[in-house]
């Protein structure tokens, strides 16, 4: 087990090594390791080694100048300039929120980004102010849409956070596919096959083996198949794609830049880098504040307290497991598997920072 | 074989009979009617016959004092004074449509409305305008969350129509659920099973029983099970809940009043009427409209053109099918159901409006 503030101060101390400044080395590692602690393992510090190679592959810029390119009133398209996905989406969500006090709402599409580490950490920047938050960001094509051979989608998570009164705030945070690629190396780590809608192999075919992906096959939308609605989990997906890319001017669909190092960019980029999409709403922006957070307060109480199904204890809100993870893991540590653990202490020796196992 | 005029004019002049100005007749009716013409014939003149019940049982307001109640530059709350959904409707997204104008984007969130028909008709009037429409409503309780044995979502749809350049806009439009109500009367009617993951029975299992409903029963989120995703389809449908009703003050969770109108309401309402939440993006918020057209268009190819599964044909943009069948029923015309026929015959000898077998 490894406390938050060590994983915290280790990461930091990475993004200071590749050049970072104090300000934005302190955000990184603070976005990154919001994953671990809510229990996202695959998103946490297991991609610190990731977010390194791509900084020596020249393909992130540990100083960037992050600014507007262009906005209206309750909209900006922001130049992420390369950056850490994880410096330069705090920065976007803080313009829509800058905006939101100013005229109710603030939209922002981001260009020139990359892996922004959870969505659903940027959502909740918004409720901090007192706002509802939204957040999606496109990522590499991993996923055929429905009828498709060939991937064209990445996973292209959604997080919407709503603040309530009493109540913890309302927080989905969900990738677009059935499954996310983090429960597919589950699977392949225990030697199990996949639940038919998963994906499907390198012929179209609806497939049960984990690691179909690497020869060829793909993720499938949320649906997994027609019968059961997978053009709308492709919907979604392609709604994730162009309010962060087509909007904004990143590559979408099947030119989005991959997050592994080794994988070569597209050879004819149709924008720069990956894009994000955020939205802050004040929670005041259609009645008042004290009404909003009675009703929300109403709508999560009636929602939990439901008659759950035999087999299950109760009905979860959005965002109930994360937050009970993230109160065990602050008193318990956090478990980090071993190939993560090798990956830090390879950090470690490379920059001289050593990764030691919790006292 | 009925036109689209025939059911146009035979519309309005039931909404004018139930008291509706011109204007307003004119609007129902047209609104109603696009439901039919597009193929979703489970939201258009099937459902007139309703309207007029929901009127008679005094749930609808023929003559609405349509009003924003509260408002920000870039938002604004809509009260429907229990008009008709099918002109409040269009008329709540005209008052995003006019923010946006102004600051961008425009947000609007409706109280005291009821059935709107198509989400996809009101999304498409910000593609008129050269914006993002985004469009969606909550409805009466009919869906299980996740883990849930009561109902308490409606089949919540989301809109999402993006104007292109030279190509048609893209137009996602669908339930939050596996599969929609309509299909489950489909299979009723023929006498067939439903396929696993869209309904559970009265004891939370999964059924393949298209009259489960009727019995306890309800339909599941999109995902089907847990498995699957359904929690993310859980989510998708909260989030619509959350925004057409907590937002506004309508009734949200299994406080919304159901459509037909001899089921009773709830009896301790937490809003007024159902609620609706409606966007208009301006396609020149994040970039100047020709490089959003575009790229727009070059998405829209792209994805066109990507090569299909050997059992299929190709892939599809979320709005072909509908615009397809739009262009066949211009021409040949719309087909009812012997049992809409039926209804729409009472409405006439009810209002001294023959309706009539087209020639």
């Amino acid at each position: 087990m490894y406390s938050y503030e060590q994983l915290l101060s280790f990461s930091k101390n990475i993004f200071l090594k590749i050049g970072c400044n104090e300000a934005d080395a302190g955000l990184a590692a603070k976005v990154l390791i919001s994953a671990d602690i809510r229990g996202v393992d695959s998103h946490g510090i297991a991609r610190l080694i990731g977010y390194v190679r791509l900084w020596e592959a020249n393909r992130i810029n540990a100083k960037p100048s992050i600014k507007i390119s262009y906005e209206t009133p309750s909209t900006a398209t922001i130049d992420g300039d390369s950056g850490l996905g994880l410096v330069v989406a705090p920065k976007a969500m803080q313009v829509a929120i800058d905006k939101a006090r100013q005229v109710g709402s603030g939209w922002v599409s981001v260009k020139n980004s990359n892996h922004y580490g959870i969505a659903g950490h940027h959502a909740l920047l918004a409720v901090e102010n007192d706002m509802i938050g939204i957040s999606m960001t496109n990522a590499s094509p991993l996923v055929a849409p429905t009828c498709s051979l060939e991937r064209l989608l990445g996973t292209n998570p959604i997080a919407v956070a709503i603040p309530a009164g009493k109540q913890p705030p309302f927080v989905a945070d969900f990738a677009t596919t059935t499954a996310a690629n983090g429960k597919l190396e589950i699977l392949q780590r225990k030697g199990e096959e996949a639940p038919l809608g998963w994906i499907q192999n390198a012929s179209g075919n609806p497939s049960t083996d984990p690691h179909a992906l690497k020869s060829g096959g793909a993720l499938l939308p949320l649906g997994g198949d027609r019968e059961h609605g997978s053009h709308k989990g492709y919907c979604l997906g392609a709604v994730v794609d162009i309010f962060s890319a087509v909007f904004s001017g990143a590559n979408y669909g099947p030119w989005v830049p991959p997050f592994v190092s080794f994988l070569p960019l597209a050879p004819d980029p149709v924008g720069e880098g990956i894009g994000h999409f955020f939205g802050a709403i004040r929670v005041d922006a259609f009645r008042p504040a004290s009404e909003f957070k009675q009703h929300m307060d109403n709508w999560i109480e009636r929602f939990r307290s439901a008659k759950p199904t035999q087999e299950n204890d109760k009905v979860l809100i959005p965002g109930d497991p994360e937050r009970e993870m993230e109160a065990i893991r602050l008193k318990e540590g956090i478990p980090l598997l071993p190939a993560v653990v090798k990956d830090l202490e390879e950090l470690g020796r490379k920059f001289q920072l050593p990764f030691h196992l919790k006292g």
